[in-house]
């Protein structure tokens, strides 16, 4: 070959970096393009949200991933089309060409078709949800603490969190601990303890991806921590007074979103069919059809797994694609059929709160402690280098023995709210 | 006493805080208002520019650092005026009745009457300006790395400091860095060493506050890291395309602006006569001429020093006037006459690069890696607690050891500026 392969990955997540770490060193032109500048450590972010960590904590530059990789080149953009007859991508008005072509786009909230909830109930997707999150919930206590109207002060102490699975129980339990433990003493006209935390789900019990005893033990952490939760109840209305769940008008200033997500990009630039979570149907080899060079992974990607389930939206499923797909592009040039891809499940873990935790591997289930230690442990490891690890170890630690929150910061505050003219206090 | 003295502190910076610590644990009612709700270490800020460290590591909620103190109530809100008849501060709409009033409100950035420069030069005074200009100098680079023109390539790589304080030196410095060591290997298109770093400064030296053999060394020295050090050059203009410095334009996207300070709120609220930095002139004790009750501290303050020098805008200033009207108050209130105010001026630091500082404390001038590792030892001393500080210490042992930086984080992207369709990379 005289004329070098290019490969154009789009996304920079589990399975956009997994692909590029398989490249990397090879012949292969390979760009990676991203709207961001950081690859982001997804499951937990909401430990951002609850003023438990830093953004950088688990966010890291793309670039600093591949400095020493001459053959990968990392592109600051945001791609808008993609020409499948030309074999172009277009990003930022301009075009990059390539042979192959890896679309790792993730996917965003859904909000059911109420795009007019979005505002007032944010998701946990990127650093500035979980930012935005940690500014509305430590605002809520603010305005509280200065409130003059009594129904106005519950309003602002309710919190509700709309979603049953992992990010949701997690936010809830980090929630629960913000208001008791760590905010605990802080305020002098506001009792931070009285504050409610609602956590709703329209199905019949938590965390619906492990085994019911699991999430039953979920539910009862949960509710020794404080949180009501509310089963069966789907969500019917989000606005700035509150969130009508069911019969029941909740008023609250602070609703944050896990209830679903939604894959977009890949499926409309291609033009391809997708389902209702917007995920495009790819073949044994996780290419579209009729587009071999053309591939989806993760969370955009639907691809079955054990006859009918769906391989679920979680980072080392789109680690295994990217992997999968970097094999693929090798054999291709190499005149070898890839296998099949095959998912591996791992198992499914979810943080509930101090000491608890659930973790559920088929056959072999954790809760507990032992669960709390694991979770730990697991994310730890996953992290992408030993500073992170270090830096993260070392603020759960002081977490843990003061019971103290670290990244209380609110920004971007300007122009605070003025509250009308009220009594003297 | 059957009423409560009651003591309202605006401003939660070092002065502020010097304040309700020094009146924490005592019979008297503190309320400390700011409008945002963390205390900042603002001489690190540049590290966070520069993506050394963490919002996080540098500001600390102000009600953490109280709240085992009942009598210091924490208001996050606005002060928009003083009532001096009625004795009460008002803010965000309501009123705070005080016996004693601190104001500590430091200052902003002065643009010399030109306000219309500010926009396209942030100071370095808040958290959001330091993670703006972050974003600032990142963006640069990638926009410069898929520009397709080459003018427009060299405009983005250039980078001005305006002011020649310790500010401008330390920013000078670490940009010069980080463009020539830690991004020297990220990028395809562009070769990041190529930048230029220019400090600017009106006056004859740099570090106007020190021994001129120091001033010397720091040119020296940042001149060695590739800055562009330009000495007796006004700035006359500041626009979107660059800066005139003289009778020379430099083209640029990236300035950053550390040429001077001016107070303002204090003078305006009490109708008190200021000079041109804004500060209000305070008698021996601190107080507002004719206002007993009233003090003005830290940098929003003009308190003259050894007959004729102003006591400087410096951190260990602010808490020393801090300490003092605490004594003051409790000094009238036991009817004791307080001694005037003695500024003790404990020296001047300033950090330049890798091994490099200046330190000057009168009789004893320090410079290179002494006065570096003297510089770091001050301030992790100063960090407001052992998490902070051991956060601090390890980001800069890893920065130290690998030479890379661990924040590049660009957050609040969206949109991303569309380059006009150029011709295919």
């Amino acid at each position: 070959m005289t004329k070098k392969t290019k490969v154009v990955i789009v996304g920079a997540g589990f399975g956009g970096i997994a692909v590029a770490k398989r490249l990397a060193g090879s012949d292969i032109e390979v760009t990676l393009i991203d709207r961001r500048n950081y690859h982001l450590f997804q499951p937990m972010l909401y430990q951002v949200a609850t003023a438990d960590l830093s953004p950088a904590d688990i966010a890291w530059p793309i670039r600093g991933l591949f400095s020493g990789e001459r053959n990968i080149a990392v592109v600051l953009s945001e791609v808008t089309a993609t020409d499948k007859a030309a074999r172009e991508v277009v990003a930022g008005g301009r075009r990059y060409p390539y042979d192959f072509l890896i679309l790792a786009t993730g996917s965003g909230n859904s909000y059911f078709n109420h795009p007019e909830w979005e505002p007032y109930a944010p998701g946990l997707k990127r650093i500035i949800d979980a930012t935005e999150i940690r500014k509305r919930i430590l605002l809520a206590f603010e305005h509280a603490e200065i409130a003059s109207d009594a129904t106005e002060q519950r309003r602002l102490l309710n919190f509700v969190m709309v979603g049953g699975g992992p990010t949701g129980v997690e936010m809830a339990g980090a929630m629960a601990e913000l208001a008791r433990v760590a905010l605990a003493r802080d305020f002098r006209h506001i009792d931070p303890k009285a504050a409610r935390v609602v956590l709703v789900e329209a199905g019949e019990r938590l965390l619906a991806g492990f085994a019911p005893d699991l999430s039953e033990y979920a539910r009862r952490c949960l509710e020794k921590l404080g949180v009501e939760v509310q089963l069966g109840q789907p969500v019917q209305a989000v606005n700035e007074q509150g969130v009508q769940v069911g019969a029941t008008f909740i008023p609250t200033a602070t609703v944050i979103w896990a209830a679903g997500v939604k894959a977009d990009g890949p499926g409309q630039w291609l033009g391809a069919e997708t389902d209702r979570g917007g995920r495009v149907a790819v073949g044994p080899d996780l290419a579209v059809p009729g587009h071999p060079e053309i591939f989806v992974i993760g969370d955009a990607a639907k691809v079955i797994w054990e006859g009918e389930r769906l391989v679920p939206g979680l980072a080392p499923a789109a680690k295994q694609g990217g992997r999968y797909v970097a094999e693929v592009i090798r054999a291709r040039l190499e005149n070898r059929a890839p296998p099949p891809f095959r998912y591996r499940h791992v198992g499914s873990l979810a943080m509930i709160g101090r000491n608890a935790a659930v973790a559920d591997f088929g056959k072999l289930k954790l809760r507990g402690r032992l669960a709390w230690w694991f979770w730990g442990l697991v994310h730890i490891y996953l992290l992408i280098n030993a500073r992170a690890a270090t830096l993260v170890l070392l603020e759960w630690a002081w977490a843990y023995l003061t019971r103290k929150k670290g990244a209380r910061l609110i920004t971007g505050l300007r122009p605070l709210f003025v509250e009308p003219a009220g009594p003297k206090p």
